[in-house]
This record gives C-alpha cells, sequence and structure tokens, in this order.
C-alpha cells in the first residue's frame, strides 16, 4: 500500500501504529522519529522498528505517508524540520484531537507538493507511552479523516484504506464539525472529569485516605479519565478553547438546573433529570460503542 | 447466626443479599418482601427464596435481622407498617446511601426493644432489579456501618460479622462522617455523571448520532454511571441535599478557574490542572478499589 511510512513520535498511539504496520505487514519500510532517547531504546530493545531516527529530516526521506502522533503543541517545530525534505506527492496526515487551529498552522507554513489529510483515530487508554501501546488498538474504533483537499480523491481514498487495514471504521467529515462532536464526546467528559477529582481531593488532606477506600461509589471512574496525558490534554484544551468554553457554559448552566432542583428537594424535577440519561446508554451500547457488561462490581486483578 | 433474616425489598442490592445468604448458609430461615409483584414472582421462578411475602407484618415476624433494601423514601412506610410486630431485640439495619435523615425519621417512631445499627455496602453496578443481583458483588467491597447505640456492642458485632460472612470489609463511621465523605466520592460523581450526560445529548437531535457513535473518547464512561437507578438517586438528593449542594458548589468555582485557564489559553495553567489528578487513580488501584488495566480499549462483548 505504502513502501515507506514515517511515524512522527512514538507514544501510545505512535507506537500502536508501528505495532499494527508491523503485524499486518502494510509497509515495505517503517521510520520511526521520537525525541526521547528513551522512547527510541524501547522501540530498539523491543525490535518493533530497525530504522530508528532522532533527526526529523532524515526519518521522513522518500516516504509516502507521514503520520505526526505527537503533542499538537509540538505540530509546528516537526513541520518546519521537516519541510523542505517532503518527497513529492507525499500524504501528510497526523493522529490529532483537534483540527482547525493545527490546519491554521499547516496553511500558513504553505507546504508544496504534498497532501495534507488529517486523521483522528478516536481510540487510546487513560496510559502513555510506548509500553502502553498494542496492535489491536484501532480494531473496531471510529477513525476520522478531515481534510479541505477534496480534489485529491486517491489520497483520500489511501488513508481510508491505511486506516481500514489497521481495522478501524472510517468517518470522512469537516474540521469545523469534527471539532464541535469531539468537543462533546471527549474534551468535555476530560474537563469535567479532572475537575471533579481536583473538588474531591479539594485541599484538605484530612479525608484524602477516605475518599481513596470509599472511591468505588462512582469517583474511581472519573480519577481512571482523570489520569491520561496532561500534556494532551493541556494542548487540546488551548487548540479547541471556544468550542470547549461554550459547551462548559451549557454544562454550567444545566448544573445550575440541578442545584435548585436539589435544594428545593424537587422529586418530580430530579427524577426528570435521572430518568432523562439510562436511553443514550442504551444506545451506545447498541452502536457497539461500550459492552452492556456491569462494569461498577469489577474486582482487583 | 441469625435464625431468621428478612430481606424488605428485593432489587440489585436485595436479592444479591439473598443470593449470598443462600450460598454461604448464613441463616437458617430468609423472608422475603417487595411491593412489586413482578419482583417476588421473579425470586420465585428462580428458586431464590421459599418465604416470600406481599405484606410486611408477616414477613418481619420472628426475624432477627431486617434488612430494608428499598429506596431512602420508603423507610417511613415501611418500618410504620413493621413497628407493632417486630421481634424483641431484633437488628433493624438497612443497605441506603444517606444516613443522618433516615436516622432522624427512625428516631422519631420511637421504636422499643429493637437495635437500629445502619449498614451501607459500597457495591452496586448500574443495573437495578433482582436479575441483576449476583452472590459475589460484596466481596471484597467496603460496607460501612453507623450506629448511635455504641453501647450495644454485641449486635454491632453480629452485624460486622454478617456483612463479612458475605465478603465485604467493614468500617464504623459517625453518620456525618458517612454522609460527607459519600457526597464526595459517590454523589458529586453521580451528579456530575447526570449532569454531564445531559449536556452532551443537549436539545439538539442533529448530533445524537455522531454523539454516540463517537461516544468512546470519553462520554461512554460517563452514560455507565448516568443509567443507574433514577428513584435512588432522587432521594439521595433529597436525604443528602445539604452536603452534596456544598460539593456542588466547590465543583463550581473549580470550574470557574479552569473555564478561565482556558480562555486565556494559559499552558503553565492547564498543565497544573492536568497533572494534579494523575497520583490519586495509583492511590486507588494500590488500595485494591480499581483494577490497573487500561479500560478506555475495551471492545465490544
Amino acid at each position: 500500500m505504502f513502501n515507506r511510512i514515517s511515524i512522527i513520535g512514538c507514544g501510545l498511539i505512535g507506537s500502536s501504529i508501528l505495532r499494527a504496520i508491523n503485524e499486518k505487514k502494510i509497509a515495505n519500510e517503517v521510520n520511526v522519529f521520537d525525541k526521547s532517547k528513551e522512547v527510541l531504546s524501547f522501540i530498539k530493545q523491543e525490535n518493533l522498528c530497525k530504522n530508528i531516527f532522532n533527526d526529523i529530516t532524515k526519518c521522513i526521506q522518500d516516504s509516502d505517508l507521514i503520520i505526526i502522533s505527537a503533542p499538537l503543541s509540538s505540530y509546528k517545530e516537526i513541520i518546519l524540520s521537516m519541510k523542505s525534505n517532503l518527497k513529492k506527492n507525499a500524504i501528510l496526515t497526523d493522529t490529532g484531537s483537534v483540527k482547525k487551529e493545527v490546519n491554521k498552522i499547516i496553511k500558513n507554513l504553505n507546504l508544496k507538493d504534498i497532501v495534507w489529510v488529517s486523521s483522528h483515530p478516536i481510540a487510546g487508554t487513560e496510559e502513555s507511552g510506548p509500553k502502553s501501546g498494542f496492535s489491536k488498538l484501532f480494531e473496531n474504533r471510529w477513525c476520522i479523516i478531515s481534510t479541505e483537499e477534496e480534489s485529491k480523491e486517491d489520497e483520500i481514498k489511501k488513508l481510508k484504506k491505511f486506516w481500514e487495514s489497521l481495522g478501524s471504521k472510517v468517518k470522512i467529515m469537516s474540521m469545523e464539525e469534527h471539532d464541535y462532536i469531539l468537543s462533546l464526546t471527549s474534551h468535555l467528559p476530560h474537563a469535567i472529569a479532572y475537575n471533579l477529582v481536583r473538588t474531591a481531593i479539594g485541599n484538605d488532606s484530612k479525608f484524602r485516605n477516605d475518599i481513596i477506600q470509599y472511591s468505588a461509589g462512582g469517583l474511581r471512574d472519573f480519577t481512571r479519565i482523570a489520569s491520561s496525558n496532561p500534556i494532551m490534554w493541556r494542548d487540546i484544551f488551548i487548540d479547541n478553547s471556544e468550542n470547549i468554553l461554550k459547551v462548559l457554559n451549557k454544562f454550567s448552566d444545566s448544573l445550575e438546573e440541578l442545584k435548585k432542583a436539589i435544594s428545593s428537594k424537587n422529586p418530580e424535577g430530579l427524577n426528570k433529570i435521572f430518568s432523562s440519561t439510562k436511553e443514550i446508554r442504551k444506545e451506545i451500547v447498541k452502536a457497539g460503542q461500550d459492552t452492556a457488561k456491569p462494569d461498577f462490581g469489577r474486582k482487583k486483578n
């Protein structure tokens, strides 16, 4: 499908892509770059890749597909380093969770003779780094492809096939739509989880041990989400700030309504609020996006 | 340990207690009451209990231990029905998530010659009803016992042993402390999850399908919590309104800080917020309250 693929950034996502390419023999050659020596030596030690680079310019040489799987805030520097060495007609993609801001950067850099099509595999775990990657991470998961270069049909098809060969289902969507939908399904939940765990821990260490012991009543599920990679999330909140603030304000308005129903001890109002969310759970399970198996009763490994 | 135990209310929790008592042969006899005919016929059909009652007065006759596992709002009616028929020196307990308000009700009813010691098994799933119960629900989970009758040491010990024989670890705590800690570890997370899912679904049906499809980015975990029993949660929010409003206000203050950091695109501020919650996750896993196994990558059953 591709002769040579370069992966820029080899954390949870990049190393999972690498493992899947190896396993499914998707490319003749794979090159990887990471700015961290520890990451590169892990990749080497595990025999995940023969062509390891600490120099981006060399890594991307003659690559047909370049995948940036690094924090959003590093894109500009990465693309500046590779700019003059890109193969003609290469496809440049990424795995970032926000699209519009990155697209502005790339357009301003005025890359020539390459095709920029962004990707967002909606896959991951609460862990980070190359040790936590695995080849099946993308199986049965959605990958959203966004591009403004709609005339480049062949390249878009090629990239779609690439993600499908990793096991993903592909959806093509505008960058605006992507950033709004993800602000609801991913960025808002993460903001709220981080804020909730921060509130529960508080500044008072007196109850810290109790909070940990009795966290199975709900809190522990939020700590899972609130333990994701901080750098990644910092960048997402900066790049998609407009959408995120909009949905956070909606959240706050809705929370004020809930507080009113609680303080007036309004049983009908509370019942209505707590009943309104049951249906969506069933639809999510039906859409194959979660398992129906109850998970609150889970036990220690 | 007990000659006869009566279980009042046979949903997820009550039927799990019943199953565990049967399996571990904890009592010579078990009586069950539920106001729902469907529940009782399920219990009968599954051969979970021989002594099924639709009359509380008869159900509790000669019982040494009475366990109320019904919504908090039904306690008053339940206790009024059983009041004149309780066995002398019987232990009355419950499984409710809030203690102070219920305690007031019970004290006002002026029950004589019985020992009231409340229980709260911190166990459950997002499902409800007797079909979803299972005998191992309480294994390795905490059960908090609260009482003001501290002189009744023998009865407290007996109840402690009962929960331990179901596999639970028991902690004795004051009702005030219980209600505050649970407002942080359970009631706040549920309020936030319900509010989050309600915000994400919104009033706009245009994006509903997209929100379901791409929920694996975080939202799906909240829908799990937000699909718990609405009646149970309505009652918890009414009975523990004071603590819950206090922590919800803390949550809102903290959220305003986060919004400011987002709108000023402050990388250090955001990094600090997102890094502050990683440690607590590790402590929760260490305390055996969750598994360390990454769960975001989970697949369809």
